[in-house]
């Protein structure tokens, strides 16, 4: 076996066998095979796609490519991972009310790149949160309290690390195969005995269609089941912004305030799906029905923002800014957009959103880019709802002069407005 | 423009425009542009292709990445170049002829890889023959002489080298377009005014169909009439091997039987056939006939092949070895092949033949290879000869004993026989 018929059987479109994926994989991590080899071969793959087979044995692959989480002695484990988004914060409210009803979370969340967010930097906008638990540390709180909220962490699926970022010099980030095996590579390495997935869709998503993200979807739950990880996949709507903040002191606390019972009513349709889907894989209830009344009850009672303190406390995090959310300041420049006419909000598009949203300092364009905790945006209305001449649509937050002019550009040409009543999408689109 | 941008648009199967292609050949050549871009480049250029408007842009950035020969001061001077095959003399033989017709030949030869041989390669093989003469001393040699035969030599289209290696390690040397910028921009770095083509097909060639070979062909023509040198394409046969000899000295002493007049059939007409067309772009006569003709008494005089003796002493070569072949010596081992059967002779597999002449040593399998300039293959029988049983049909020759057993098998297989009377095919299989 040698690289060189492994490269040449993709680029004609024939089906590898497990022995060949393990090969590449393996040579790979080592640094015996060039990431030149490498690169012309991922761009086949991207050509040429993948079978589910081979999506399935490239998947375990990686997962095996580094240490592989033992979490058994911590009961059913159901990992939730979402495909990414645009004011996506459904971890920091999901996983405290899962906690609350007795299912025990241990998850690691990874970093904003781009237009979308993410759970790890929303994490460290609480001052003094760790996020980089060790291992044994990281199992030992979700013992105590029942949660524990890290960021990747350990020699977990290395080859999926290095492939990753292989991907991101050669534009070929965008492949289903690749992202699938990439996300379930890393979910099986994190010891998870089960798996939610939400696939988001739509304008804010990876995957634009809705065709695209039952493609993942399917994929995804396949590779799952062959992997012996019974695995759901939600798919969702990312139109518009989840939620009404995008950017991460404003996700935490609108996080907080709807783990109070303040819930936006997308975000709601997201969180009581996929806790309700979770609490059935653990084995909390098989009635979906009934589950979401479990989770309605359990906000109403306080129990999951109790979690919520509890979870901060216990990763060093100060629960004086959770209590008092005035204690975060605000950022420099605070700058209202305004509506040009009245009648009803047609579209606020996702991606033009968080691309304004990571120009105003909330995210990172290049991985190293630092960010500001305090930049974001925040949506004062949403998709259908009806507005006035001058109204307040939006208020932009940045402590950046230099972008804050195209940004606000951007953010004016993402909305539109018609005088037609607009239907509202469901936020629910598929369960697979 | 960047080359993130540049890949997308290829791996989207988009037309690339000639700043987006001198941008990724200057860059690559500088080094600014790492492998593992460059590979993924290439594979996406492999599999979604390029028009003849984009390989043509290829072809002239990798010319104008290094030096361009200027040999203006030569007169017209015609290039010949074959895409390879097994047995090819063609350029030992044809140039003298062209040159002691008074066309001035300055030519660059490539080395073999693979099945394929190279014509530096068999120069070498006369005692003292330097292949690496400097650009002053060639060009002086073909004012003096009217001939100068070397390798590559200086620093001509570093993009095609540094690009060609890099096909090599990713398994995409076989790309129609690919292949046709490699070869016009090295004939368009190397000075020629007008361009004559040999482009093999068949077994014992790179491009195994008339069709493939047909698309190298018109697309070599465009690049030329692009570029403002005329171009001739002349698709030939390579089903067999050319002529009776594979190997080094072995191909150079057929080549001197044929100055003396002894050529096999198929060699003449691939010899008389691309002279004539030589003959008519360097403005030495429109008429086919007749340049066939001037090639005929070229050879019959005795001019040509004296020629070829003052080519050969003026770059430092042994010409007693080309008057007395005897001198050149036999491998040490001399193995017989013979015949099954007896009937027609139905093929004689070019690519097998140019295989088992490599494992003899006549080749390189990897390019850091040396060669056994004794090695190789001689043939009794042409395909379409009526032969006998136990007859000898081919004899091998070789100083290594290892490889002889599977050379000795893989040269049988080669060859078929039935009993039926063969057709034998044209050589010329279309001018373009």
């Amino acid at each position: 076996m040698n690289i060189l018929d492994i490269i040449a059987k993709k680029r004609d479109k024939k089906e590898l066998t497990k022995q060949e994926i393990d090969y590449f994989i393996n040579g790979y991590t080592k640094g015996e095979i060039p990431d030149y080899q490498a690169a012309a071969f991922v761009m086949a793959i991207y050509l040429n796609g993948m079978t589910i087979e081979e999506t399935t044995h490239f998947t375990l692959a990686m997962a095996n490519s580094g240490d592989i989480l033992d979490l058994s002695d911590l009961g059913i484990v159901v990992d939730k991972h979402s495909t990414g988004g645009v004011g996506d914060k459904i971890t920091l409210i999901l996983m405290p009310i899962m906690a609350a009803l007795g299912v025990p979370v241990a998850k690691m969340s990874g970093r904003g790149l781009g237009f979308t967010g993410g759970t790890a930097d929303k994490l460290e906008a609480i001052p003094g949160y760790a996020t980089n638990l060790s291992i044994e540390q990281f199992k030992a709180n979700v013992k105590e309290i029942g949660i524990s909220l890290i960021t990747q962490t350990g020699n977990l699926a290395p080859a999926d690390k290095k492939l990753y970022a292989l991907r991101d010099t050669i534009n070929c980030t965008n492949s289903i195969p690749l992202i699938a095996s990439s996300i379930m590579s890393k979910k099986i390495a994190a010891g998870a005995s089960k798996i939610v997935l939400d696939v988001t869709c739509g304008n804010g998503a990876f995957m634009k269609t809705k065709e695209e993200a039952e493609t993942l979807a399917f994929l995804m739950k396949q590779i799952g089941t062959l992997a012996g990880k019974e695995t759901i996949c939600i798919i969702t709507s990312m139109e518009e912004p989840l939620g009404y903040s995008i950017g991460n002191i404003l996700e935490v606390i609108e996080a907080i305030e709807a783990l109070q019972g303040k819930m936006k009513e997308d975000v709601k349709e997201v969180v009581f799906s996929l806790g309700s889907y979770i609490l059935k894989l653990a084995g909390k209830g098989d009635s979906i029905e009934e589950n979401k009344k479990k989770i309605e009850e359990c906000i109403a009672s306080n129990l999951a923002y109790e979690k919520f303190l509890q979870l901060v406390e216990k990763q060093g995090g100060d629960v004086s800014y959770c209590k008092n959310i005035e204690k975060w300041g605000k950022a420099n420049y605070e700058i209202p957009i305004l509506t040009q006419e009245e009648g009803y909000i047609q579209q606020i598009q996702a991606e033009q959103i968080g691309k304004a949203s990571c120009l105003l300092g909330a995210g990172r364009i290049q991985k190293e880019d630092s960010i500001d905790l305090q930049a974001g945006i925040i949506l004062h209305h949403k998709v259908g709802e009806y507005v006035k001449q001058n109204e307040k649509i939006a208020t932009l937050y940045t402590n950046r002069k230099e972008t804050l002019e195209e940004a606000k550009k951007i953010v004016k040409e993402a909305m539109t407005i018609t005088n037609l009543p607009v239907k509202k999408q469901n936020m629910i689109l598929e369960i697979i």
